[in-house]
Order: structure tokens, then sequence, then C-alpha cells
């Protein structure tokens, strides 16, 4: 039996069911909103430091997602090209761009999920 | 068409699609896992500042937390009373009940569809 809490609620007041949601591995932290925008941005910019300077992120910070992405991956995410003047590009793998892909559909399903409790407190 | 990431994934390795999940009141945090804490440690309890020393939590941050549940909803969630030699006991209501159990059914629909989300990734 669903408990209904719409007593509990004002009327004509804005509640919401919220949350979050993050993919783990190993019980860390694997992918979420931040290194899928971070991932984007790479792809977009070609460049590491200036993907990380887009995020308001330190490139010592980027830099460790990227490794971390890398390792919890079974394949590589990120492509670094080492040396030349600007310390080299980078650039996303399809695999990459298919968890770019998966992480969003997720997320869609994850708003459904959301808007269809938030529907359900009976309230606008 | 969803997208398959289990080719991205390490096999016989552990990920999970987990996540939070919260009320919102106007755009501010209604009720959650720490609210929900709180109330049954009162009703276990009988006593705000009981309850709040067996969280960790200051006096001060646990009534605040229940100033702004009786604020969020319509009907009072906790009954303070003043006075007496151990500052007065504490009550919670039927509406905080029924409260406590919307958010536990919640929960389970929530993790229901966080253990769906990770068996879909296929990998265990």
């Amino acid at each position: 039996m669903e408990t209904s809490i719409k007593h509990i609620l004002k009327e004509q007041r804005s509640y919401k069911v919220a949350g979050s949601l993050w993919l783990e591995f190993e019980g860390e932290r694997f992918f979420g909103p931040g290194r899928s925008e971070l991932l984007q941005l790479i792809d977009e910019l070609g460049s590491l430091s200036q993907a990380a300077k887009r995020m308001g992120m330190s490139y010592k910070k980027a830099w460790e997602m990227v490794t971390a992405l890398n390792t919890q991956a079974a394949q590589p995410l990120v492509l670094l090209q080492t040396g030349g003047k600007k310390g080299g590009g980078a650039t996303i793998t399809t695999e990459a761009k298919q968890l770019i892909a998966y992480h969003q559909q997720l997320r869609a399903r994850f708003q459904a999920f959301l808007s269809h409790e938030t529907d359900s407190l009976g309230v606008k």
C-alpha cells in the first residue's frame, strides 16, 4: 500500500522529488555529470587544459579525473598526446562517446522516475 | 535505442549505478535520510536533545531541522514541550509517521530503480 502525504504538503506550493545519480567502480565514483562534461569538452576543444579551464578546474584535477577514468574502464577513454608547444592535444575514444550516450540515456530514465514521483505527490 | 557499455567495463569487477534522493520544498531540502532518522529518534527517545546526541549533531542544528520541517509542511511534524528540568520532551505527530512511511516506500522504489539499472550494466 502506498502512503500518500498530500495532506502534509501545503497547497499550491512547490514540492518535488529530486536526486543525483552516478556510476561507481569498486565503491568509488566512476562516472557522473562532471566527468561527462569534461569528456565532451575535451572532444569539443581537443585539449585537456582548455577543457579544464572551461570548467573552472585546475589542470591537475582534470588530469587526475582522466587518469581515474582510463584506469577504471576496460578501454581507454581519453588519449593524451604528449609534447609540442602546448603540451599536446587530447582526444576521446569511441568508447568514451558510447559512455556519454549511455549516461545521457540513464539520466533521462532517472528524470522520468523523478518526474513520476513528483507527480505522485499530488501537488503542483 | 539503449546504448550498452558492457564492453567498456572490466569483467568480474564491481560496477553499480548509485544515487541519492530527497524531497524539496520551494527549491530547498525538505526531507531525506537525515531528517527521517531524526524524526525516528525523537519518536524513540522522546527528546530532541537525546535524538541530536545520538546522531552526533548539535542541539542547535537539530532544533533548526525541526523548525524547518514544521515550517515547510502543512501540518506540524514535531511537537516540543518547553520547560521542566530537562528542557521538556519532544514527540512526533501522526503526519510525521506517515511522512516516514512514505519516505521508506519512496526509497524502496529508488533502490529498485538503481538495482535494475545496475543489473542492466551486464557485469557482476
